[in-house]
């Protein structure tokens, strides 16, 4: 294995109920005023917003409130927030939603402690400095709960970059998961899709990294086990905790242990999806792009003893061809676009998405994808 | 999945060459002196104690040393080292060492914070405070170095008790599994043992847990080959590195995430054999009681559905009888003890024994084991 550090100081608790432990968790470590930060008002139908102001209340936390954030979060909302909460002069930020809703909170978290946000998006530099953020989330997919990275859209360049660092991490995270049985499917199986393409970037890069590959492969085979599950009994809640879990564990470091920091060209490439066509959903975008990039390095041939045990392990096929048809088959059966075309994407627009996309310079790790093999991916989701 | 909280603070690396910096990992958090804790002069054959000192030295932090731990760590060391740290006037604890070098120096830093260190071990309170900990690992086996827990035997009541506490994580281990190579093979497969033992006491909980089920087979298939592997090329970096990552993850929280926080009954019985044959290996202990504590379940037929799925997953078998076979055919062939014949602990010696342990109130949580069956699974392992 390559030298490698596990790091994570979020406190992550999920269970039944537990939301309404976030007052006690902000008020004893000395907060008393948050800038809370939701979405579109679901969390007032499912009752989420009432147990966190209850809980809040009880524990003396008062709280100034930011409504708006929306899937693929935008950078004109994270400003407003920053200039909201250093008006109210709040001392910690609460992302009460999905993964949206907390990484627009880390972004704003960050910005209060810089001039100018964006710049950081830029800079690539480490977050060093943020207010400390408390999360109650709602529907589990991104992984953003227990970790220090940050996904966030400037709307007027058309770009969605990132920012990561320490001082990103959660320092409490709650996940109740009894409030996402009500959740549509298309938001399900979005998380479980998700879930398993974080897991996929690290995981290809792996050699004789037998412990995380080993626990890789737990996790893909445990999330399309929960995804069958879930698409027949949408109300199990063990099912639902299953999911909420998996998908912590596929972006909270264990899953990339000694994986290079994995290889993200299929983010990359959903990333210039999105970023054109903001309505398509983060992990819709990446249904349609990773089987294309597995099957890009099954053409070249990288590592085909890796391709091998992934079709065998995850898949229970004999070669990296079966096992692209039955990741697509999979998605498919559960609903899920598997082709550009079920996004709406004609091949008219290729040049202009791998333009976007070329625009970050090259992308992948495994192998470095430039504008040539960038186009020669996005053709084979055609 | 019950309700679980998935913490831990520890910042881990693994890697070879990672000791030199243990140094700039103190300095860096603003302490000054150390308190270096270690066993019997191990370190200053295999390089590591040169390697820690230059680092320190460089990075301006003095040391001054208490030696002499021994496998089984006892009270009276533990005092004398309280003692000196407190004449001495230190900022830190490091450890550089085993487990039982570990597990001292958690108590150290506790004692520093209390009257007395044993009243703690009588008490069962949690430890939140503590003098912060480093830790050098130089022998992959107990999991300590990534979690909150310390075993140190009161060797004139031939009590073997524990502590536990937020503050007994150690703010920074470090790993290097090259230092391990050397190592005689007793010392590498006593750590594959009690790696396995630590995963087996939580596993044995489950029940619709999924995630955490499979991720504890993963973590014994894994362990497995790796001892195969080990007993067959002791030089082989990688795979001193799987056992190194492996060991830590199953102790470090992970590998217990919503399974009541374990058994433990098979720990209990080696604790019993252990205070009374200090000469005894925790984990050769734990092979034989291990094996035996599943063959009881099995007798009394406790959760059939969870041990037949550990017959086939982690040994590939039809039924438990089978797996407990392969078990204990498997610690055969890696040279280690099975039956309590082989640590030389006679029939006659088990109402002893079994009164020794009972003095703890009943053992276990899959079932509670009282005086008489206490003394019913030692008679398994004869």
């Amino acid at each position: 294995m390559q030298t490698f550090t596990l790091y994570n100081p979020t406190k992550l608790t999920v269970g039944r109920g537990v939301n309404s432990k976030i007052g006690t968790e902000i008020a004893r470590r000395g907060f008393g005023k948050v800038l809370l930060i939701a979405g579109g008002g679901s969390i007032k139908k499912n009752g989420v917003y009432d147990t966190v102001i209850s809980s809040l209340t009880e524990a003396g936390v008062s709280a100034v409130e930011k409504w708006g954030v929306r899937p693929n979060p935008v950078l004109s909302l994270v400003r407003d927030a920053i200039t909201l909460a250093r008006d109210e002069n709040v001392d910690a930020i609460l992302a009460v939603g999905g993964g949206s809703v907390v990484d627009t909170a880390k972004a704003v978290a960050a910005g209060l402690h810089s001039t100018d946000i964006w710049a950081s998006f830029e800079s690539y530099k480490l977050i060093t400095k943020a207010l400390p953020l408390f999360v109650v989330l709602t529907l589990s997919a991104t992984g953003s709960e227990m970790n220090g990275h940050s996904v966030v859209t400037n709307e007027h360049e058309k770009k969605k970059w990132s920012i990561s660092g320490p001082a990103l991490y959660p320092v409490v995270s709650l996940i109740d998961p009894s409030v996402q049985i009500g959740l549509p499917w298309r938001q399900t199986v979005n998380g479980v899709i998700d879930a398993m393409s974080h897991v996929m970037e690290f995981y290809f890069m792996g050699s004789n990294e037998e412990p995380s590959l080993a626990l890789d492969e737990m996790l893909l085979t445990t999330l399309i086990a929960t995804g069958d599950h879930l698409m027949a009994t949408p109300d199990d809640y063990d099912a639902r905790s299953h999911l909420a879990y998996c998908a912590t564990l596929a972006l909270n470091g264990i899953s990339g242990v000694a994986l290079s920091g994995g290889d993200w060209a299929s983010h990359g490439l959903e990333h210039g999806i999105s970023a054109l066509y903001p309505e398509v959903a983060h992990a819709e975008g990446l249904a349609v792009t990773f089987p294309a990039w597995i099957d890009y390095h099954r053409k070249n041939g990288t590592k085909p003893e890796l391709l091998a045990r992934f079709a065998r392990k995850v898949w229970g096929k004999e070669t990296i061809e079966e096992a692209i048809d039955a990741m697509r088959a999979k998605y498919t059966s559960w609903g899920a676009p598997t082709r550009l075309s079920d996004l709406g994407v004609s091949e008219a627009d290729i040049p202009k998405l791998s333009d976007n996309v070329a625009m970050m310079g090259t992308i992948g790790q495994l192998k470095k994808l430039d504008r040539t093999a960038i186009e020669v991916v996005y053709r084979l989701a055609l």
